[in-house]
């Protein structure tokens, strides 16, 4: 099919395709003449692919390419595909070098040794983690910064079902699709559910006119 | 101070300043010449807070915009700060109507009355999560939508501590940015540690090897 085609097909505007191919996330179409090239069902499928990540899931063009990298890769492994959505969900900064990030290092390393969890330093949530929590320091959040434990239970529970539900048994290429959709969905629907649910408890607090708004 | 100042203060470069005050995140200065301006510590404390939102929290300079509007703004409640900071960390897409979409209309609207939450179709979560779940199902991540009372409870074990964190009770400026703060880099801290919690599952599955890696 040709790119309006493509376009029909998706929902996707011409714009946006020619973005994905010259951003590198769609790869080019067979080329049939100098100013026209073909595309087929890996390309609609491929552009769903995207739109679900840029658009359902909040990644950045650079994360999506990074993820895309790791589903087409044959020696990127399932472990090391689900570590590599994981930090396309997360937000990275240069890290700064003062008293709260050295307690937020220590606070992160006992926290990983209290749950006993199998994970190190090389892990972009031991990062994020650090730079969060220093920087709520920084800025008087010591109280969101306490909830360390709840946030790490409440994980917990969670982890185990997301691995199994996104680990799937089929050939590598798709599982790898289904692994990252699964953690960048997944972690769009917890984030959709924890609105709710604090929405709800302060609607409690709030009493009666907040409830009845319930925004 | 004036703009130099101000970026040495911070570690915030000129053209990030200069930039953030195009964007409206930042207040102008007092112009002091046709040329020149100067900045006070609520401009350092402001600027902390973009890097925050933004560096660390993740969050577009849309949203970012948004939520320091509610900062802002007397007339904006606690709670519907807390709503406004919400529908920031989430993702936002055009609604398609299709049999999917239709589905996840009534399996969310099945979730709130399972779970006696207080909320309803106003609620920025409940857009997103009728989105995400309609995406899963097209792209076959049914397992993942499967997953939608596992995230529900650990969402619901978690808000009660968070809004109870970010809840406090001072000036309501002062409040409200401690909230935005509070549920913007808790979600960061959560994403995080969802990271760790399942590379250590996944460790766990796929034997010493990965293990030894963790990451």
């Amino acid at each position: 099919m040709r790119i309006g085609d493509l376009s029909r097909e998706t929902g996707v505007s011409v714009a946006s395709i020619k973005y994905y191919l010259r951003e590198g996330l769609l790869p080019p179409g067979e080329r049939t003449s100098p100013n026209q090239a073909r595309y087929d069902e890996a390309h609609v499928r491929r552009l769903r692919l995207i739109r679900a990540l840029v658009d359902v899931g909040g990644l950045s063009i650079a994360g999506t390419r990074t993820v895309l990298a790791a589903v087409e890769d044959p020696h990127v492994s399932l472990h090391d595909a689900l570590g590599t959505a994981q930090a396309a969900v997360m937000t990275r900064t240069e890290p700064v070098e003062d008293d709260a990030a050295a307690r937020a290092e220590q606070a992160v390393a006992a926290l990983i040794e209290r749950r006993g969890w199998i994970t190190n330093e090389r892990n972009p949530g031991w990062r994020t983690a650090v730079d969060v929590l220093a920087t709520l320091e920084r800025l008087g959040g010591e109280k969101v910064a306490g909830l360390l434990d709840v946030y790490a239970e409440a994980m917990e529970a969670v982890a185990p079902h997301e691995v199994e539900a996104v680990v799937v048994d089929e050939d590598r290429e798709r599982s790898v699709e289904r692994m990252v959709v699964g953690i960048v969905l997944g972690g769009a629907l917890m984030t959709a559910l924890r609105g709710m649910a604090e929405a709800s408890v302060s609607a409690h607090r709030s009493g009666q006119a907040a409830a009845d708004r319930a925004g």
